[in-house]
């Protein structure tokens, strides 16, 4: 049993008031791989540049990733640069060099063709399209955006939140899409286009799960610092993804632990650089931080 | 035993991207006591002018307020006009009409003297001061504020901080009184003054209890429609100081519990415009909603 993971690999440059760093391991697949091998193996699917660093590749390999589907082309890896704003929550993008992205087409390895738990990660609509069409009905069909491609590949990316089980986006993203400001409204007008649930990303306040049933929520980890808020909805769903493949159950009860599964991740993402910290992340952490949630969230349960 | 609340009695114009309302019945006082006397007699200490409608009048007194500490001045009510962004988070002030408010220095009838939960609603910080000058050694006593405050009355503000119970702030205020980004940092920080405990108010996306020893989160209530968020945070702690004082305990248990209860009745105040929703709510309805807070948050319950 593994999940796969379509997404971006590439070099960040991330500006934030307090510090920044240039040329670090980031991308949507790295960020998710590195959360969803917490709790299940990982298959990649995404390319990178003949300019990859060696020390991220065998960081990758480290990992026990699968990267037979990740691709070597002539070119450069794909580059973000990035700069927060001093409420950590905004930022602004300072570049996006496709690279060899622009080009990528994606052909699965017969391997990862039955795979059941399918991640697909903030990419090109049509990337993530290319690569659902090679697939056998997964059980489980996870899609992340964001708003770059609302705008500017709407009906590609409608395409395939019709074939997704669980989409997610951030609450702005959502009411952008939709044009409904009633975020519950804009939830079920999402949900009539076929996905089972919906989760809105709400940065620092948390997460909420939406399905035609129910409403679920999960609160932000209150952290003392955030350092770099960069890939925390990628590990978010990466996790989410990761303990709902690990438990082979999609009930609403699953469905809310993973909820705060993929909280308590991205909780741990955002304290480093890069994947610095969630590398070292062991699954007795993520227990622990998990019990924290319930002493949070449950009020018939104090003392 | 019954609960003292402080604070404005104002009549409002509020603009919304939906609709509009003029000259109606507002002010923090109003809020607060209208959510408290669900759950306890409340005790209101404030001003009205000349002006203030008949129907007002008969309205606080229907509800069987404690109108006792209520002055009744030459001259007009306080007057608060205000019209919100798209977003419903934010507002712009067009007008704030202080009138009789502007020379109100509250003299609290004997009765009121001994009353052991007090509210001090969000009003001028020197009649705040003035309230406890002549209060007995309440058991809990609970402080709002606004950021108009924390710039023009900085000091008197930390004075009456000092001897509060607990700190009710939204996320934004309390970045700003402190100067510190990270919010648990910056209630750590505004616990050292002395508060027990504090309330951070985060709009739409809930509300988080943090004390020394604890931390209780109480998301927002999913709405179809917010009609007008005038007073959510004033009702809220209305009903959060309500449940605390009918149940005449002071635990964490209890103060999460009354953490949901205070994000409850707000889920009601922002239903209609003023007071409208609030007045018809029955405690059932609010058990109701209460139970329903906890099916969005109990993770370990689900089924």
């Amino acid at each position: 049993m593994s999940m796969l993971i379509v997404g971006t690999v590439a070099t960040d440059d991330i500006v934030t008031p307090f510090a920044s760093v240039a040329g670090v391991l980031g991308g949507s697949a790295v960020y998710a791989a590195t959360a969803g091998s917490l709790y299940i193996p990982v298959q990649i699917v995404g390319v990178i540049g003949e300019d990859f660093p060696q020390k991220y590749k065998d960081f990758l390999r480290q990992k026990q990733f699968d990267l037979q589907g990740l691709e070597i082309q002539e070119g450069k890896t794909f580059h973000w640069a990035g700069k927060y704003h001093f409420d950590m929550n905004t930022r602004d993008t300072l570049a996006t060099e496709l690279n060899v992205l622009a080009t990528f087409n994606p052909t699965l390895p017969v391997a990862y063709r039955e795979t059941p738990f399918v991640f697909l990660a903030n990419v090109d609509p049509t990337i993530q399209l290319r690569t659902l069409d090679q697939m056998k009905q997964p059980s489980l069909t996870v899609l992340d955006t964001m708003n770059y491609w609302i705008e500017t590949q709407h009906d590609e990316l409608t395409a395939v939140m019709r074939r997704s089980d669980l989409v997610m986006i951030n609450d702005e993203e959502l009411r952008q899409y939709t044009g409904e400001h009633s975020l519950l409204k804009a939830a079920r007008q999402m949900l009539a286009l076929g996905p089972r649930a919906l989760i809105v990303k709400k940065g620092e306040h948390g997460a909420a799960l939406v399905t035609k049933e129910g409403y679920y929520y999960a609160p932000g980890y209150p952290l003392e610092d955030v350092v770099d808020p960069t890939g925390a909805g990628d590990s978010f769903a990466g996790g989410f993804l990761g303990y709902i493949a690990r438990q082979r159950k999609i009930t609403a009860r699953e469905l809310h632990r993973a909820l705060i599964h993929g909280s308590v991740i991205a909780s741990f993402t955002v304290e480093d650089f890069s994947v610095d910290r969630l590398k070292s992340v062991t699954f007795p952490d993520v227990q622990k931080r998990y019990q924290e949630f319930a002493s949070f969230t449950h009020f018939e349960r104090l003392d």
